[in-house]
């Protein structure tokens, strides 16, 4: 990997690799998406991966972002259709593995990436390692609530896991909440189908019980239900990716089943669509606050090293969603944090004493 | 049960059992609720329980609706805030047991209450009793999608269930979906975490593979994805409680954080609320597709007899779609053709192979 160690000059600035040619688009919307977080803060420097051919010719349009951008060539890159297992296997020296590696290998603080989900976790769980400790890793991240934001693990990295595991998913998503939303004890609750102590499945009461006792860096509020999550109950939701994956792509669906019958609705009516232009400020502000661009971007935790992924059909501004997130966890440190929390974690007693891990 | 023969005057009708002190408002939605069902349908009879002394104030607003009402008096009721088991030892003649006795007893083809649901559903399973075979009951309701309605069960009358109990919710569900939305062979998807064959937890990867083999009274179409269910993509969704259950509340949850957004944009902008003004009849055709009050009802699916839960909070609007939906299934014969459905499943050998069910 001698192109990184040319490439990277300042570690001390924080440095984010890029899959240039992940999702649905490359380059297109990469490269205007990290201009987005360019002009926040021209400290941030880029390694961008992939197929110089097709990386600048867009490049070539911001001349300051390609100031602080390396551009390391490859032609090989993982299909968004192709099995995890199968891009795994055959995943050297594709654009995505590259951009793990410059992670594993430190010359980048973090890596982001809108190719194939699967893909891009067996190859972080691989090239990062897991955390010393850390039983699975997660899937978390951010969505609006009425009171701000909401943090969520796991989306979808596990299906159902045990009591530690679930645990342990708590610290990571706690540490999280600090690193995105500054908030130095930020309140955990456990997602169940009711908020009485006797309800729910094992592994969730299991993991009721340990958070009732456990040191961890959050405040733990017991059960809450799927509306908790826009509520904004608690800082941060904790569930099994079973559970996790199947509410958060319900809301997505109800909010675009929403959207359609609102369209729907306006645009059949003459009346109703002037009163839309009239509306027009007010209905920007609207979406502003339930886009899901804002909210882009998923973290696999747990593991030694950050990786974002990014949705593959987004937009540039959606990408550069994505890279802040990276931003904000590779600045505060978060691995390091997770790290010595999950120590601090695994040497208490009433932690110990829920029995050890089978998995 | 006295009170009931001497009410009833002709079972050939469709009668419905009402307890009209259920919910956040008893009789003053209750009473209304029905009114609505009596101008669709003269031929409609109700058991109404409940306190005579509150049911008269309402019932003699509407005459037309009297005639066809008998009212049993009690002046015993379950609480909303009781605990299931507490309210069940302490159901004796409560209005919440007295409907769900009337239809055990034979004077009513179904029961409708708006009261605590868990001590509802403790009941109806000790009053109504499991269909012979039937592992588990389950919570069914409709919900809105971009392609009409999908049927969805279980919604949490239990947490994680076997294979088995799955494949048996999908024959509870297609029954329900030919009673209630009338098509001869609906389409069935199984909740899960993605589509492919490998996903998801075990018991749902094992209820896939006995509802590839099976004949069962409607078309298996394979995993769905939380969002599938807006989107239309199978006219039944099974999954356990668990999933089931966050799915339904977190949807509701992101659609009143839409409606929050929404109305807090317009009303902060006169030319919006003029604008508002203009689309009025276009917003009323929108909520109008979208209103939960429109799909209010869960049916106790499973057992020897039809019990619908309202929402507790609900208006006569929505308790009048329980009424409803509880009337479609009774006409429908829904109990003795989900008997008959269970008895053809449990006797297939795709069915019985998967070995016996342990619970």
């Amino acid at each position: 990997m001698s192109d990184f160690t040319q490439t990277v000059t300042a570690l001390h600035a924080i440095t984010i690799a890029v899959d240039a040619m992940g999702g649905d688009f490359g380059p297109e919307i990469v490269i205007p998406g990290l201009n987005i977080i360019h002009e926040e803060n021209k400290d941030i420097r880029f390694i961008l991966i992939g197929d110089e051919s097709r990386i600048y010719p867009y490049l070539n349009k911001y001349s300051n972002l390609k100031d602080v951008c390396r551009v390391v060539h490859t032609d090989r890159m993982v299909r968004n259709n192709e099995k995890p297992s199968a891009a795994l296997r055959a995943s050297k020296g594709t654009s995505m593995r590259m951009a793990i590696e410059a992670v594993a290998e430190g010359h980048a603080h973090a890596a982001v990436s809108a190719g194939n989900t699967g893909a891009l976790m067996a190859m972080a769980k691989v090239v990062l390692r897991m955390l010393p400790g850390i039983h699975r890793p997660a899937l978390a991240s951010v969505f609006p609530s009425m009171h701000g934001s909401t943090v969520m693990l796991d989306l979808g990295a596990n299906v159902l896991v045990d009591a530690e595991t679930l645990t342990q998913f708590a610290v990571l998503g706690a540490v999280f909440a600090r690193a995105h939303k500054g908030i130095q004890v930020p309140t955990v609750g456990l997602l169940n189908v009711g908020s009485e102590e006797m309800k729910g499945p094992d592994h969730v009461r299991a993991a009721h019980n340990i958070l009732s006792k456990v040191d961890f860096p959050g405040q733990y509020k017991g059960f809450v239900e799927g509306d908790d999550i826009t509520k904004g109950t608690v800082d941060v939701v904790v569930c099994d990716g079973y559970a996790g994956n199947i509410a958060l792509k319900t809301g997505e669906g109800v909010g675009r089943m929403t959207g359609h019958y609102f369209k729907e609705a306006i645009s059949s009516d003459p009346l109703a669509i002037l009163g839309g232009a009239l509306a027009f400020f007010a209905m920007k502000r609207f979406k502003h606050k339930v886009d899901p661009r804002l909210y882009n971007g998923g973290v696999f935790v747990g593991l030694n090293g950050v990786c974002v992924k990014s949705h593959g059909g987004t937009d540039a501004l959606g990408f550069s969603s994505a890279v802040r997130l990276a931003t904000q966890l590779a600045r505060q440190g978060y691995v390091k944090k997770v790290a010595d929390e999950i120590n601090r974690l695994m040497s208490q007693d009433s932690f110990l004493s829920q029995g050890t891990y089978e998995g």
